[in-house]
């Protein structure tokens, strides 16, 4: 998917919500587990139920890896039927890979090439080789970490370097790699206020954005300070959305709590982007 | 397994080699594409070749992953031979993981209990809570990348915080996560006069090293400063082994590099531990 597809679904739909499908067999609807492969059938259900409110979904591929084989053809199954289902949504492997370049670049055929996924989410501790062979995928995109909402977050990424902290040496240094207009960066919502920062130094890349509602990161204040004139921004939520209940309802609560984000979205975009 | 037990391995084989299995199909003796799972089976002739010689096997995960689901198939029956042939074997599973801590916790249920390795790398990007959740294992090993054999090694890792550079810092940020009497590390063996500086701060550690052979380092240099009275080390070889023949002489040619290397480390450990 090009970049400009992105954009124009965010524009169609008013929304810039991804849906992170964070699968824990103890936390879906029990009545799933009598089903062959409950993983899938949650994960269906989810997306049927809120694809038009979200433009992307994002499987975290931990939660599929600690099922073994059967959670990868989870995986597979469920990657599969967005793309052939909903054609439009952009896809995310939140995967944290990173190693050296050889090692890189098979990571990079698994995801792009056998799962087809539109991104992957790398780590950038290993540095330029590591995440390059990534970038060479065109119409491929590689979300790197920049800053993330966890507590740890804090023990070495805003360690100063340079007289900067370390994640605005990994944004800068970022972008001199080859194909670096392939990249996007992972930003927790925890911490709106250094969206400003960020955006000095990356004015034009979409953010992916993880930590709003369960985390206590805030809708309005990411947009306040990390919105650009594209948007520019993938908002995403998990456990509020996908465990808003974990009855038989939990299709219905589920789209409910979607739309309650994609409505916050639209006001913010008609404010923002009002003629 | 215990670390004593990693230990006395070493002591009985004289060896701290690591083989990498990071298998490539373009690389492996052709003949063996006829088999069903070409992977495994390359992997089972040279673990039968070189058992005696190396105590410990390291699969790349993302030369499993980037064949899907029969990639992941292989990478299970591979874990299971070696557990079940050669139990006293130290098996990593260089995958070089990390996200949030439930994440991550779903990351270490994959590698240890599922997959049932004995040790699994990770990435520190993230800190503290990336990696507790993989050291609350017990008699488990996490591998934290420390310093890389990369070029983009020096992208990040070397860049002066606090007065020291990165690597060091994250060594010693790490030792005071809880039960990090579990962290081993890995330093690349290109850069064999960092030793020195990284045995100061984690002078029993044991340190996982790539980067011997095809990428340049020497293993001499690397005893000399990074040995400790355990030894300490784990030596990965990966492609100079393997791919030593791509014919049908590669388990003989496999073993007599083993052999080359295992037979230095035995000079080695008997010049340093002489009575």
């Amino acid at each position: 998917m090009t970049t400009q597809q992105l954009i124009d679904q965010i524009q169609t739909k008013k929304s810039f919500l991804c849906v992170g499908l964070d699968v824990d067999l103890n936390k879906i609807p029990q009545h799933l587990l009598e089903l062959e492969d409950p993983i899938f059938e949650f994960n269906k259900a989810i997306i049927d139920a809120t694809h038009d409110l979200a433009v992307s979904y994002k499987p975290n591929t931990a939660f599929y890896e600690a099922y073994g084989i059967k959670g990868w053809m989870s995986l597979q199954k469920t990657i599969n039927y967005i793309n052939s289902t909903y054609p439009d949504i952009f896809t995310i492997a939140d995967a944290k890979r990173g190693d050296i370049g050889n090692t890189s670049s098979m990571y990079a055929k698994a995801f792009f090439e056998d799962l087809n996924f539109d991104s992957v989410t790398v780590a950038p501790y290993m540095g330029k080789d590591s995440v390059e062979p990534f970038l060479a995928f065109e119409n491929k995109h590689t979300i790197m970490l920049a800053l993330t909402s966890n507590e740890g977050a804090f023990d070495f990424q805003t360690l100063n370097v340079n007289g900067k902290e370390l994640y605005k040496q990994v944004l800068e240094t970022s972008k001199t790699w080859k194909n670096s207009e392939n990249l996007m960066y992972v930003v927790g919502a925890t911490k709106a206020e250094y969206f400003t920062e960020i955006r000095k130094i990356a004015p034009d890349s979409f953010l992916l954005v993880p930590g709003v509602g369960a985390q206590g990161g805030s809708l309005a204040e990411v947009c306040k300070y990390g919105m650009n004139a594209n948007v520019g921004l993938l908002i995403n939520s998990s456990r509020g959305i996908i465990y808003a209940s974990n009855g038989t309802d939990f299709v219905e609560k589920a789209r409910a709590e979607a739309l309650k984000m994609q409505q916050e979205m639209a006001a913010i975009m008609s404010l923002k982007f009002e003629v």
